[in-house]
Protein backbone atom coordinates (compact mmCIF):
# COMPACT_ATOMS: atom_id res chain seq x y z
CA UNK A 1 0.00 0.00 0.00
CA UNK A 2 1.40 3.67 -0.69
CA UNK A 3 0.85 5.99 1.57
CA UNK A 4 1.01 10.05 1.35
CA UNK A 5 2.48 11.57 4.36
CA UNK A 6 3.58 15.11 5.51
CA UNK A 7 4.94 16.94 9.03
CA UNK A 8 3.70 20.46 10.11
CA UNK A 9 4.53 22.40 12.89
CA UNK A 10 1.85 25.00 14.40
CA UNK A 11 2.94 27.39 17.09
CA UNK A 12 -0.25 27.52 18.31
CA UNK A 13 -2.18 24.80 21.78
CA UNK A 14 -2.56 21.58 20.55
CA UNK A 15 -6.73 22.19 21.25
CA UNK A 16 -6.61 24.86 18.25
CA UNK A 17 -5.24 22.62 16.00
CA UNK A 18 -7.65 19.75 16.77
CA UNK A 19 -10.57 22.19 16.99
CA UNK A 20 -9.55 23.02 13.22
CA UNK A 21 -9.64 19.25 12.30
CA UNK A 22 -11.91 17.98 14.11
CA UNK A 23 -15.09 20.74 13.36
CA UNK A 24 -16.81 21.37 10.01
CA UNK A 25 -16.27 24.80 10.48
CA UNK A 26 -12.81 24.39 10.90
CA UNK A 27 -12.03 22.48 7.86
CA UNK A 28 -13.83 24.60 6.06
CA UNK A 29 -11.51 27.32 7.55
CA UNK A 30 -8.51 25.31 5.09
CA UNK A 31 -9.07 22.75 3.19
CA UNK A 32 -12.42 23.72 1.18
CA UNK A 33 -15.41 26.28 2.17
CA UNK A 34 -17.83 23.76 0.27
CA UNK A 35 -17.28 21.75 3.55
CA UNK A 36 -20.70 20.29 5.08
CA UNK A 37 -22.15 16.97 7.23
CA UNK A 38 -21.58 16.02 11.02
CA UNK A 39 -18.18 15.47 12.35
CA UNK A 40 -18.89 12.85 14.76
CA UNK A 41 -17.49 9.37 15.04
CA UNK A 42 -20.15 7.47 13.03
CA UNK A 43 -20.86 11.00 11.12
CA UNK A 44 -19.52 12.28 7.66
CA UNK A 45 -18.37 15.50 6.29
CA UNK A 46 -18.91 16.12 2.33
CA UNK A 47 -16.34 18.23 0.64
CA UNK A 48 -17.00 19.96 -2.52
CA UNK A 49 -14.16 22.08 -4.92
CA UNK A 50 -15.50 24.38 -7.31
CA UNK A 51 -14.11 26.52 -10.08
CA UNK A 52 -14.07 30.08 -10.27
CA UNK A 53 -17.09 30.19 -12.17
CA UNK A 54 -18.91 28.11 -9.85
CA UNK A 55 -19.26 24.64 -11.54
CA UNK A 56 -18.07 21.92 -9.60
CA UNK A 57 -14.23 20.20 -10.00
CA UNK A 58 -14.55 17.21 -7.62
CA UNK A 59 -15.74 16.29 -4.28
CA UNK A 60 -15.50 13.52 -1.48
CA UNK A 61 -17.33 11.98 1.59
CA UNK A 62 -15.18 11.36 4.36
CA UNK A 63 -16.41 9.21 7.05
CA UNK A 64 -15.70 9.83 10.42
CA UNK A 65 -13.51 7.13 12.21
CA UNK A 66 -12.11 8.47 15.14
CA UNK A 67 -12.05 11.76 16.93
CA UNK A 68 -9.93 11.56 20.21
CA UNK A 69 -9.68 15.11 21.53
CA UNK A 70 -6.08 16.79 21.10
CA UNK A 71 -4.37 13.70 20.00
CA UNK A 72 -6.18 12.31 16.43
CA UNK A 73 -8.73 12.70 13.89
CA UNK A 74 -9.21 9.98 11.54
CA UNK A 75 -11.52 9.75 8.43
CA UNK A 76 -12.14 7.42 5.67
CA UNK A 77 -13.35 7.96 1.95
CA UNK A 78 -16.47 6.85 1.23
CA UNK A 79 -17.34 8.34 -1.93
CA UNK A 80 -14.97 10.61 -4.50
CA UNK A 81 -12.27 9.60 -6.98
CA UNK A 82 -12.37 5.66 -7.38
CA UNK A 83 -8.46 5.88 -6.45
CA UNK A 84 -9.21 7.58 -3.18
CA UNK A 85 -12.63 5.57 -2.30
CA UNK A 86 -11.23 3.25 0.64
CA UNK A 87 -8.25 5.05 1.41
CA UNK A 88 -7.69 6.74 5.07
CA UNK A 89 -6.66 10.19 5.99
CA UNK A 90 -5.21 10.85 9.06
CA UNK A 91 -4.02 13.43 11.66
CA UNK A 92 -1.98 12.77 14.74
CA UNK A 93 -1.33 15.12 16.61
CA UNK A 94 1.63 15.94 19.29
CA UNK A 95 3.57 18.66 21.03
CA UNK A 96 7.08 20.20 20.53
CA UNK A 97 7.71 23.18 22.72
CA UNK A 98 5.45 26.20 21.63
CA UNK A 99 4.48 23.77 18.20
CA UNK A 100 1.93 21.52 17.83
CA UNK A 101 3.10 18.73 15.42
CA UNK A 102 0.46 17.50 12.63
CA UNK A 103 1.51 13.77 11.38
CA UNK A 104 -0.62 13.81 8.05
CA UNK A 105 -1.22 10.69 6.20
CA UNK A 106 -3.55 10.20 3.16
CA UNK A 107 -2.99 6.21 3.35
CA UNK A 108 -3.37 2.82 1.83
CA UNK A 109 -3.90 3.95 -2.12
CA UNK A 110 -3.64 0.83 -4.02
CA UNK A 111 -0.83 2.33 -6.36
CA UNK A 112 1.53 5.15 -6.68
CA UNK A 113 0.26 6.81 -9.78
CA UNK A 114 0.31 10.67 -11.23
CA UNK A 115 -2.99 11.44 -9.50
CA UNK A 116 -1.11 10.39 -6.18
CA UNK A 117 1.89 13.18 -7.08
CA UNK A 118 -0.62 15.45 -7.66
CA UNK A 119 -2.69 14.51 -3.77
CA UNK A 120 0.70 14.80 -2.18
CA UNK A 121 1.45 18.44 -3.67
CA UNK A 122 -2.05 19.59 -3.19
CA UNK A 123 -2.46 18.05 1.11
CA UNK A 124 1.05 20.02 1.14
CA UNK A 125 -0.41 22.99 0.52
CA UNK A 126 -3.21 22.38 2.34
CA UNK A 127 -0.99 21.58 5.56
CA UNK A 128 0.52 25.37 5.01
CA UNK A 129 -3.32 26.18 4.86
CA UNK A 130 -4.07 24.61 8.04
CA UNK A 131 -0.49 26.27 9.82
CA UNK A 132 -1.69 29.65 8.77
CA UNK A 133 -5.14 29.36 9.41
CA UNK A 134 -4.25 28.81 12.90
CA UNK A 135 -1.62 30.96 13.33
CA UNK A 136 -3.08 33.84 11.72
CA UNK A 137 -6.59 33.27 11.53
CA UNK A 138 -7.20 32.80 7.61
CA UNK A 139 -5.88 30.27 5.90
CA UNK A 140 -6.51 29.63 2.20
CA UNK A 141 -9.17 26.95 1.72
CA UNK A 142 -10.63 26.13 -1.60
CA UNK A 143 -11.34 28.39 -3.97
CA UNK A 144 -8.66 30.20 -2.62
CA UNK A 145 -6.41 27.59 -2.11
CA UNK A 146 -2.70 27.48 -3.99
CA UNK A 147 -2.74 26.04 -7.55
CA UNK A 148 0.08 23.38 -8.32
CA UNK A 149 -0.48 22.41 -11.73
CA UNK A 150 -2.87 21.69 -14.60
CA UNK A 151 -5.15 19.84 -12.71
CA UNK A 152 -5.90 22.04 -9.85
CA UNK B 1 11.12 0.74 -0.44
CA UNK B 2 9.35 3.90 0.47
CA UNK B 3 9.11 6.88 -1.75
CA UNK B 4 7.79 10.59 -1.85
CA UNK B 5 6.31 11.91 -5.09
CA UNK B 6 5.02 15.49 -6.23
CA UNK B 7 3.72 16.16 -9.55
CA UNK B 8 4.20 20.28 -9.96
CA UNK B 9 3.03 22.22 -13.75
CA UNK B 10 4.93 25.00 -14.50
CA UNK B 11 3.63 27.52 -17.06
CA UNK B 12 7.11 27.63 -19.40
CA UNK B 13 8.66 25.93 -21.62
CA UNK B 14 10.12 22.68 -20.86
CA UNK B 15 14.13 24.02 -21.70
CA UNK B 16 13.59 26.41 -19.46
CA UNK B 17 12.34 24.07 -16.40
CA UNK B 18 15.34 21.77 -17.33
CA UNK B 19 17.70 24.48 -17.15
CA UNK B 20 16.59 25.37 -13.39
CA UNK B 21 16.91 21.33 -12.76
CA UNK B 22 20.29 20.80 -14.76
CA UNK B 23 22.64 23.23 -13.85
CA UNK B 24 24.51 24.78 -10.40
CA UNK B 25 23.07 27.90 -11.04
CA UNK B 26 19.47 26.81 -11.46
CA UNK B 27 19.23 24.75 -8.58
CA UNK B 28 20.61 27.70 -6.32
CA UNK B 29 17.47 29.49 -7.71
CA UNK B 30 15.52 27.02 -5.74
CA UNK B 31 16.36 25.12 -3.50
CA UNK B 32 19.50 26.49 -1.71
CA UNK B 33 21.49 29.51 -2.78
CA UNK B 34 24.51 27.16 -1.23
CA UNK B 35 24.67 25.00 -3.87
CA UNK B 36 27.78 24.02 -5.49
CA UNK B 37 30.13 21.45 -7.68
CA UNK B 38 29.53 20.22 -11.38
CA UNK B 39 26.31 19.15 -12.74
CA UNK B 40 27.22 16.50 -15.74
CA UNK B 41 27.02 12.66 -15.50
CA UNK B 42 29.80 11.52 -13.34
CA UNK B 43 29.90 14.77 -11.14
CA UNK B 44 28.24 15.88 -8.04
CA UNK B 45 26.53 18.72 -6.74
CA UNK B 46 27.02 19.96 -3.28
CA UNK B 47 23.90 21.87 -1.60
CA UNK B 48 23.98 23.62 1.85
CA UNK B 49 21.58 24.65 4.82
CA UNK B 50 22.05 27.72 6.63
CA UNK B 51 20.33 29.37 9.47
CA UNK B 52 19.90 33.02 9.67
CA UNK B 53 22.84 33.31 11.52
CA UNK B 54 25.11 31.86 9.26
CA UNK B 55 25.66 28.31 10.95
CA UNK B 56 24.92 25.25 9.04
CA UNK B 57 22.06 23.64 9.63
CA UNK B 58 23.13 20.22 6.80
CA UNK B 59 23.92 19.79 4.23
CA UNK B 60 24.38 16.83 0.95
CA UNK B 61 26.31 15.16 -1.51
CA UNK B 62 24.31 14.55 -4.91
CA UNK B 63 25.90 12.12 -7.13
CA UNK B 64 24.59 13.24 -10.57
CA UNK B 65 23.20 9.89 -12.72
CA UNK B 66 21.27 10.89 -15.31
CA UNK B 67 21.17 14.41 -17.33
CA UNK B 68 18.84 14.04 -20.70
CA UNK B 69 17.77 17.25 -21.92
CA UNK B 70 13.97 18.55 -21.21
CA UNK B 71 13.10 14.63 -20.52
CA UNK B 72 15.36 13.80 -16.55
CA UNK B 73 17.63 14.91 -14.48
CA UNK B 74 18.71 11.91 -11.55
CA UNK B 75 20.58 12.27 -8.71
CA UNK B 76 21.81 9.78 -6.04
CA UNK B 77 22.52 11.15 -2.19
CA UNK B 78 25.94 9.82 -1.87
CA UNK B 79 26.82 11.70 1.34
CA UNK B 80 24.22 13.93 4.01
CA UNK B 81 21.72 12.54 6.46
CA UNK B 82 21.54 8.85 7.46
CA UNK B 83 18.33 8.05 6.24
CA UNK B 84 19.49 10.32 2.42
CA UNK B 85 22.10 8.11 1.94
CA UNK B 86 21.67 5.99 -0.89
CA UNK B 87 18.19 7.08 -1.99
CA UNK B 88 17.23 8.60 -5.46
CA UNK B 89 16.30 12.38 -5.85
CA UNK B 90 14.59 12.72 -9.75
CA UNK B 91 12.68 14.38 -11.92
CA UNK B 92 10.46 13.82 -15.04
CA UNK B 93 9.39 16.45 -17.43
CA UNK B 94 6.59 16.16 -19.76
CA UNK B 95 4.07 18.63 -21.65
CA UNK B 96 0.74 19.26 -21.27
CA UNK B 97 -0.59 22.38 -23.41
CA UNK B 98 0.99 25.11 -21.55
CA UNK B 99 2.55 23.65 -18.88
CA UNK B 100 5.45 21.94 -18.32
CA UNK B 101 4.89 19.20 -16.06
CA UNK B 102 7.08 17.75 -13.09
CA UNK B 103 7.42 13.93 -11.64
CA UNK B 104 9.33 14.40 -8.88
CA UNK B 105 10.61 11.59 -6.73
CA UNK B 106 12.62 10.85 -3.80
CA UNK B 107 13.02 7.34 -3.97
CA UNK B 108 13.79 4.42 -1.65
CA UNK B 109 13.99 5.14 1.03
CA UNK B 110 14.61 2.31 3.53
CA UNK B 111 11.66 2.96 6.15
CA UNK B 112 8.79 6.23 6.60
CA UNK B 113 9.67 8.24 9.47
CA UNK B 114 8.70 11.16 11.31
CA UNK B 115 11.84 13.22 9.18
CA UNK B 116 10.55 11.33 5.65
CA UNK B 117 7.08 13.30 6.50
CA UNK B 118 8.61 16.92 6.95
CA UNK B 119 11.16 16.02 3.96
CA UNK B 120 7.68 15.67 1.88
CA UNK B 121 6.50 19.17 3.00
CA UNK B 122 9.83 20.39 2.50
CA UNK B 123 10.35 19.01 -0.67
CA UNK B 124 6.67 20.60 -1.95
CA UNK B 125 7.29 23.79 -0.43
CA UNK B 126 10.77 23.85 -3.11
CA UNK B 127 8.85 22.41 -5.92
CA UNK B 128 6.66 25.66 -5.24
CA UNK B 129 9.40 27.48 -5.08
CA UNK B 130 11.03 25.90 -8.75
CA UNK B 131 7.48 26.75 -10.32
CA UNK B 132 7.83 30.36 -8.76
CA UNK B 133 11.85 31.08 -10.37
CA UNK B 134 10.77 29.54 -13.50
CA UNK B 135 7.59 31.64 -13.74
CA UNK B 136 8.90 34.98 -12.25
CA UNK B 137 12.35 34.90 -12.36
CA UNK B 138 12.27 34.60 -8.43
CA UNK B 139 12.32 31.54 -6.78
CA UNK B 140 12.12 30.85 -2.80
CA UNK B 141 15.64 28.81 -1.82
CA UNK B 142 17.08 28.40 1.85
CA UNK B 143 17.40 30.47 3.39
CA UNK B 144 14.69 32.24 1.84
CA UNK B 145 12.34 29.00 2.20
CA UNK B 146 8.74 28.39 3.83
CA UNK B 147 9.28 26.70 7.19
CA UNK B 148 7.17 24.26 7.70
CA UNK B 149 7.59 23.06 11.23
CA UNK B 150 10.33 23.27 14.06
CA UNK B 151 12.90 21.33 12.53
CA UNK B 152 12.71 23.68 9.78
Amino acid sequence: MIDIIHRVGIKAPVAKVYEALATVEGVAGWWTRETTGVSRPGGNIGVRFLRPNGEQMGGMTMDVVALDPNKAVRWRVSAGPEEWVGTDVTFDLSQAGEYTIVLFGHKNWREAVEFTAHCSMKWATFMLSLKELVETGRGRPSPQDIKVDDWN
